[in-house]
């Protein structure tokens, strides 16, 4: 096994101070910072850049992935990509038992190695990742289904800001402790007392990523990378539904620390088969003691309520609510909200699934609109988004799996004729004729009829709900996100009273507030270095991406003292 | 109710500014600081606040105690002072429906006030409980043993220092989260996309302090002030052997809160008889968010693995050690260790209770000597220590409860004659008679002997451990800091090879390492702003006191963003 090299370590953190530094005033000011360029343009990444990285990609298809870890017992993997294809990239299928004793093997010389080593190598690893953003996005584009722009942007520019943007916090957690103090305790007119204490970041060992298939990268980016610059070696469990993503990024991570001369096992993969009891096993194990969960709520909660030795941290999934009061814009409004429900088709945790509209209507600089022509209205806005299918593919992105199709066929089938608003369309995908397209399904809801609306259902389906004023959309959207859990709530309102009720609710709520959207931002968008995704103060999350409290306890502080 | 007012704790948080920035600047350089005299004097407290406070604490004696708190329905309190007398404080028994929804209107109208409010009625409480330390003191004293100089010092100044660094932390939590920012994104030739954005401090709402009987303000002080300065309300639970300081604690706080136009509800008592279920009832609220715990492993556990509504913070107990491999003071050591061993009568969780010595022997200045002659030099300088009862009472303290007493005579019966090195002793208070003083019991063990000292021995009990060698007293203590957790660690040796293993031990077993103490330093001592209590990286506590991470999670960011 290699020796730790501190030395490398230190050398990395000084090539990339500089970035480190801006990343850590952009936390504290929280206004727009990127370092990370998100267009996929050659100006950027290389005249090459897509040619290369697509060449890569096909590359890892129909081969086995070599990876060289310890412990490496056969094949598993089995994606198909939601535009078709069979990826048949063959993972290494490992012992826990060797894997686990390799990796609390490399967290003891990684632990050794100490800070600067840890976000050095850490903003090498993020900088690799960043010049293989083209092969990641179509990585991301064939196991998501997300529509090319948004997998290069969400997969590889925005997923490495993620990632930065909780090195930055760690940094800053550990570099606020100082290394060593003097400590001298006055004794009238004897001597002071003095002695010299000194205190090292203990990192807590063994983390566990456990990632999803929707946003493999951008979700596991921070826990990632949280735990690995606080000094923790990284075990990586991705969805057995989107490997390639993660496994690409394990296979950079793992060359940067062997090219610097760390243990490659800092950072190990763990990938297995669909229906198989790897995850709960490995969440179990008591090397484990740091978790990073992107998934469902019943297993995030499981994972709260079990995995007792570990920090767990959870993002599940809730019921987003928008609330139309009424608007200066309602064009505007309506090719926002239209936008927010296409893109992906609805498969963000951020997207959202509920618009309460007073069953009276809402003003508008138009004049009145009746709550049937307010739903009408945001029907159309889908409608004509979606008009062209060249076009709506790359808005839609494809189904990610078999089962979303099939809630999204489900909510058709239960809804009544007359709530169907939109009807939810297949589309044909010019370049991929197997790609799963579907439009979005738009239905009408009363107030009273919760049993509908009032949970989740994840996928291209949402809500046009009627209610008796602004007021009951607000106590609706506020116990969704309080008892359901919520990410993100949005509102539309010339009445300074009714935003400020909207302020509130979010506060009770715990949800992060967007008012008024009717240009080129989204609900669902969430920025790093600004927006905090998630508050963890409602089920949705247990944690925020990225604050103090997501990185302070992923190590601790062990002090020694002594006379001086 | 009184309606919150922003202007009164605005102003306290003015007031109290210069205190507040010199707290921020010593958790920065964790160099000695104290803002609140630790010596008794008159000229710190006034020619007449020994009496004063003496009378003051008399005067709760055998009455009821007023607190005019909502969902009072009866008495209770049955205290009896470890030095004989019988307390008779009649303290409000609680009806906790009414009670929590109480402090949840509590809770609502104090978020709303903002984090100057929280922190400079926080700071306030303090500065009137300093005020309050030689009432505080007797209060300590009668209740947990504590000798009168221990009981004024851990129990008034210390503790206030715990709360202040507690409130410092908070403050500069919350304070690095900017209120607003503007987010200004370029679009190419197109004008930017410009948003501004609102960050909220969210407080998780209600938290519980569950007090322990050897020093409730001490170890309450910190989270019950972590909670405050947040912004979340708190109930107080005393443990039922050491409600008085506690209450005294909470009557100040609701002083305060209602002088300043603020709910007093935000501070609440509950307190409750031995035995009865308020405490695991109380746990189990969905109102409460928070929950700070100093107690036994059992409960704390159950806390841990229970309380899922709950951000769980933990100090439990464990098994601190002592490694003797060489020294330069022979003398010296021993003076320390014997006073370590009988301050307080070993009921401090920092005690030291495993002494380990090579079976060999150690070197000295004056030559080697046997591991005899070191265990006869260790129990001949306790026995010095306490040769004197009157000096002695005032560094033993009494014994808190009759558990430990029990623990300890049981020690004894369990003991083989010739393990015996030392003999407790029964000592008569000279102002007190019917105070329960015990002298420590120092056994003999062999290090195979695991099932005698591997586990805690709460009380006047200590083993000198006969080992193969340095490396095996070491290997011995880190893994009773592992596997039954450990709050402290002190180690004797002249070798430098010795001291670097040591500290390594102390990284691995995750507790704080006090090196070669001969002089007025011991290893039970821990000072605010600069020895961090408990590190989180063993069973002993779950958290540290204090540190980022201790505060970071009891608030939340909730955002709120708009176009501008």
């Amino acid at each position: 096994m290699p020796q730790a090299q501190p030395q490398a370590g230190f050398q990395l953190f000084q090539q990339h101070r500089a970035l480190l530094d801006q990343a850590v005033e952009a936390t504290r000011s929280r206004g727009y910072w990127s370092p990370f360029a998100e267009m996929p343009s050659p100006r950027s990444y290389g005249e090459q850049a897509n040619e290369l990285g697509k060449a890569a990609f096909e590359a890892r298809l129909h081969q086995p992935f070599e990876l060289n870890q310890p412990g490496t017992v056969g094949e598993v993997g089995n994606e198909v990509s939601p535009y078709g294809e069979r990826l048949e990239v063959r993972y290494p299928k490992v012992n826990l038992d060797v894997l686990l004793h390799a990796a609390g093997q490399a967290a003891e010389s990684w632990r050794k190695s100490g800070p600067e080593a840890w976000v050095g190598v850490s903003l090498e690893i993020l900088t690799r990742l960043n010049q293989r953003s083209f092969e990641m996005a179509y990585a991301v584009m064939h196991t998501t289904g997300q529509a090319f722009m948004m997998a290069f942007q969400a997969g590889g520019p925005h997923a490495q800001d993620r990632g930065l943007e909780a090195v930055a916090y760690a940094w800053q957690e550990m570099d606020r402790v100082p290394r060593t103090a003097v400590w001298e305790k006055p004794q009238g007119k004897n001597p002071p007392l003095k002695m010299e204490k000194r205190f090292a970041i203990a990192p807590r060992g063994i983390a566990l990523v456990i990632g999803c298939c929707t946003f493999p990268t951008w979700n596991g980016y921070p826990g990632l990378f949280a735990s690995l610059a606080t000094g923790n070696a990284v075990v990586v469990k991705p969805h057995p539904g989107a490997i390639l993503p993660l496994a690409i990024t394990v296979e950079i991570a793992r060359g940067v620390l062997a090219e610097n001369g760390f243990d490659p096992n800092v950072v190990t993969l763990v990938a297995h088969g669909a229906g198989d009891s790897t995850a709960q096993e490995l969440a179990l194990r008591p090397e484990i003691k740091i978790m990073d969960f992107t998934g469902s709520p019943a297993h995030g909660e499981w994972l709260e309520r079990n995995a007792h030795q570990a920090v767990v941290f959870t993002e599940k999934a809730g019921v987003n609510s928008i609330i139309v009061d009424s608007t200066a814009d309602f064009a505007g409004m309506a090719r926002n909200i239209a936008f927010s429900l296409a893109l992906y088709s609805g498969q963000m945790c951020t997207a959202p699934q509920n618009i309460f509209v007073p069953r009276e209507g809402i003003q508008t600089p138009e004049g009145a609109m009746s709550f049937d022509q307010v739903a009408q209205g945001l029907a159309q806005a889908v409608r004509k988004l979606t008009a062209d299918p060249a076009k709506a593919v790359e808005i839609l992105g494809a189904i990610q799996n078999d089962e979303i199709l099939a809630r999204l066929e489900q909510s058709k089938a239960n809804a009544r004729p007359e709530d169907i608003l939109l009807d939810r369309q297949e589309l044909a995908h010019p370049q991929f004729p197997g790609a799963r397209i579907r439009t979005p399904l738009l239905l009408k809801a009363e107030a009273r009829e919760q049993i509908r609306f009032m949970h989740e259902v994840f996928g291209p389906v949402a809500f046009v709900i009627a209610t008796a004023s602004s007021a009951e959309s607000l106590a609706l959207a506020g116990r969704a996100a309080r008892e359901r859990g919520a990410l993100t709530l949005s509102v539309y309102s010339t009445d300074p009273g009714v935003i400020e009720a909207a302020r509130e609710a979010a506060l009770q709520g715990g949800v992060a507030l967007s008012e008024n959207l009717t240009g080129g931002v989204f609900v669902n968008q969430s920025a790093a270095f600004s927006d905090f995704h998630g508050t963890g103060a409602n089920p949705a999350a247990n944690s925020s991406l990225t604050d103090t409290a997501f990185v302070a306890s992923r190590f601790r502080i062990v002090q020694s003292r002594s006379h001086v």
